[in-house]
């Protein structure tokens, strides 16, 4: 054998002193950015100069760390998306918490893969799937996942319901030859359904979108009438998608009514709850989503109304071996033990396709724990409350006119213009580019609307009030043909 | 409207700087813990006090953020899976630096979503982008995206191959009633290429396990038989998966030979590297992927052996329009603007399934940036080196034979005993509860082995001779029926 080596050749710092400082002053930096938030712009349009950095030639030598820690100081942090901001409305978008943060630090640095083994990240998920079932009001044999977001665990969940309908032997055959599987959902439904569809092979055409009601609730006859229709075809119906918050305006789909229906006719029964399943946290809000405690599955997504930081997506399965049916593989590499690192029977990469897995449970964790359910549920209706009194200012103002109900958190409205769609997007522009606003755009009945949805924890009522008189001025000065020169508050 | 609320009801801290001093405590003890991880066990079978601290109550009040954080360090931190520790050698898990900690604090704090939007968090994607596609030798216009890691990149670019050869209408109609398609991966292939095809609706029966020759490597000669069978058959070839560092024992296909056979045979030639890619950061290794350059799409992990904090997967595709045929889709709520925080063409949800997308890039970022290539290239030399310091103690012993070439950074042995299985089960059971070090097993030829996958940029010379001494030893207490009792050292 050679002569051992002795020079240090890993990746860890030379001078441990030096990167504890650096460390420490990224922190500092990174704490003050946070407690000063407000008296920032919500977002300025990236500088030339800022995109520029970002392309270096391929980095074949090393650089300082510091330098790095400055460039992200100077051009990645003046210009992200702002969503910590009070005066962020746009998409839904969570705000994050300082907790989050330390959480993710130390997430970092343990550097967890929580595909499987015996440690306890895992056990700390376990808990978040015994916390959930437990606040949903699904069983405690549930199983559940962490995974990027709402639209993985939408497939996920399709996927389960997919292997279910089809039975043993769909894994190796696959679906050619098969039968034409149906699925439902509203017509306000996230796109992300239509796109399992596709991925999973079913293709878009066999999601029936189900007409709404005047407040963008599914309509369950209409559902029970093209089940009826689409049986006469010789099709087969697996699945209906119950959503609670659609996107667009925060609608709740009759979660009860949709279970029955599911149950009279042997569907699988999934809820696209990305921020709605959340409202379970607030004893006053949570009658709006009856129902979701019959879900086969749920999905939704920690990082919008829990704020945990992104990202952090969520499937929870009433009937945990359904699950492991779709997904778990014999596989020399992942042989289990008795003892040792090995052990444990279910590991997470039995109940879904990612063995690699960072440890999402933490950051939950430490968010659930450290608010407890009742003041995440308290800021929940706070932001329902504050999407009220927007509605009630637009009501009140000859300029402008809601162009959905409010039921919710989500207020979409439209400047009273000959030419609606292109007068709101120039509003929404105007705002975003003054850095007072972010509000953002969406289709109502194929017309842009202005949509603010309001999920961020910082925003107060008086955000929404300074929010109303800088949507006011921007749509005179659009009218009036002029954009605001507005400098960045 | 109502008098605007004075006290403050988000979930931001009452008191700053309380919060500011116990961030700076739990980072200090995160750093002492990195610098300070050769003195503690590799790992430690967890405690059932720990485990049961992670089944509490749903916690309808919040708890102190200072408990959470003491919790963290007695109870989750010394029950990790040691992936940092000089002797993990267990499946194939990045060791995690301190750079990429400091990072994923950054990342918290910024809370950026990564879905789209303009901000500087997705070109800081597109640098990676580029830097990786020069780094692999494909085109500036490939399209890249971050994912949680290689299983869901090799399922995008299997989804992309499908599309692409399905062609148009391949999203709306589904696969049912279409051609059989089929893909062709080594016997050695990931087991998630399989399950791929699974999710995919194409069915594992799809899936063509080609033999290989003695280093484990595909045989083209086979793959070219049996797609001409295939093809007789009826049947639709559309894909070639080529392995570069297969998961049991690290072989490579030959992927230039891949290359031309797929060129020769219209075929989507995609490459699993999940951490075999990253030999292009070594001009020394580099020639052993010869062909990477020339695939249609490459997936691969950073947070394996470039050692950026999990998860952090990477899908490159050579024509990124093809990327975007298979995902992009119009909705009304991601509306683009010309100018404005909804200004972009390509959002990377326009590249993938997620809408919601944590800041994967900024800790990869940092990595590349703080190290260079040069310098990740050692690092991955020296644990080749160390795997075959490893083989050479093997085969001059006569306790251990060496079950598989090592080509790479992967030793496979067994004991020489009657029943190996047991023997070498009991082996690394032996090891991980003598807490001195964390190889994992893997089956060859149906029979468990001792599997070292030495991915560890900290492990040294003499961690392989320790460890070498250590498996002796502990071959020799199995084998002589009592386990050693070990402490902890």
């Amino acid at each position: 054998m050679d002569p051992i080596e002795i020079e240090p050749s890993d990746l860890d710092p030379l001078d441990w002193n030096e990167f504890r400082l650096l460390a420490r002053r990224a922190l500092d930096d990174m704490i003050d950015h946070l407690e000063t938030l407000r008296e920032r712009p919500v977002w300025r349009p990236p500088t030339e100069e800022a995109r520029m950095r970002f392309r270096e030639a391929l980095p074949r030598s090393g650089r300082p760390l510091a330098e790095s820690v400055d460039l992200f100081d100077r051009f990645i942090k003046p210009y992200s998306t702002g969503n910590g901001h009070p005066a962020f409305m746009g998409w839904v978008h969570g705000a994050g918490t300082p907790v989050g943060m330390l959480a993710e630090m130390l997430a970092g640095g343990l550097n967890a893969n929580c595909g499987g083994r015996d440690h306890l990240a895992l056990e700390v998920e376990r808990q978040i799937t015994h916390w959930m079932s437990e606040a949903f009001g699904l069983p405690n044999e549930a199983a559940g996942l962490f995974v990027t977001g709402t639209s993985i665990a939408n497939l996920l969940g399709l996927l389960v319901a997919r292997n279910h309908r089809l039975g043993d032997g769909v894994r190796e055959r696959g679906l050619v030859g098969g039968p034409r599987l149906i699925a439902y959902a509203s017509a306000s439904a996230h796109g992300c359904i239509s796109q399992a569809m596709e991925i999973a092979g079913l293709g878009s055409d066999g999601l029936r979108l189900i007409p709404c009601d005047g407040r963008g609730a599914m309509l369950v006859d209409a559902l029970r009438t093209r089940l009826e229709a689409d049986r006469g075809l010789g099709l087969t119906p697996f699945l209906v998608v119950g959503t609670a918050g659609t996107v667009d305006i925060g609608a709740i789909d009759p979660l009860a009514e949709l279970a029955d229906c599911c149950a009279a006719n042997d569907l699988w029964f999934h809820i696209d709850g990305a921020f709605g399943a959340l409202l379970a946290f607030s004893p006053k809000l949570r009658p709006l989503i009856r129902g979701l405690e019959r879900a086969d599955s749920v999905a939704f997504d920690f990082h919008k109304w829990a704020h945990v930081p992104y990202d952090a997506g969520f499937l929870l399965v009433r009937d945990g071996s359904a699950l492991r049916r779709t997904f778990a593989s014999e596989r020399g590499y992942l042989s289990r033990a008795s003892t040792g690192l090995a052990k444990g029977e279910t590991w997470p990469c039995d109940l879904g396709p990612d063995l690699s897995r960072g440890f999402r449970a933490l950051k939950t964790w430490f968010t659930l724990r450290t608010f407890g359910l009742d003041r995440l549920g308290r800021s929940i209706e706070r932001n329902c409350e504050m999407a009220a009194r927007l509605a009630a200012h637009i009501r009140q103002c000859a300029d402008f006119t809601l162009c959905a109900p409010v039921s919710l958190n989500i207020v979409c409205f439209s400047a009273n213009s000959r030419d609606r769609d292109t007068v709101n997007r120039a509003i929404v522009e105007c705002l975003h580019v003054s850095g007072r606003a972010a509000p953002s755009i969406t289709l109502i009945d194929g017309v842009a609307a202005i949509r603010c949805a309001i999920v961020n924890h910082r925003t107060t009522a008086s955000d929404i009030d300074n929010f109303f008189a800088d949507a006011c001025a921007a749509a005179r000065e659009v009218v009036a043909g002029s954009r605001p020169a507005g400098p960045a508050r």
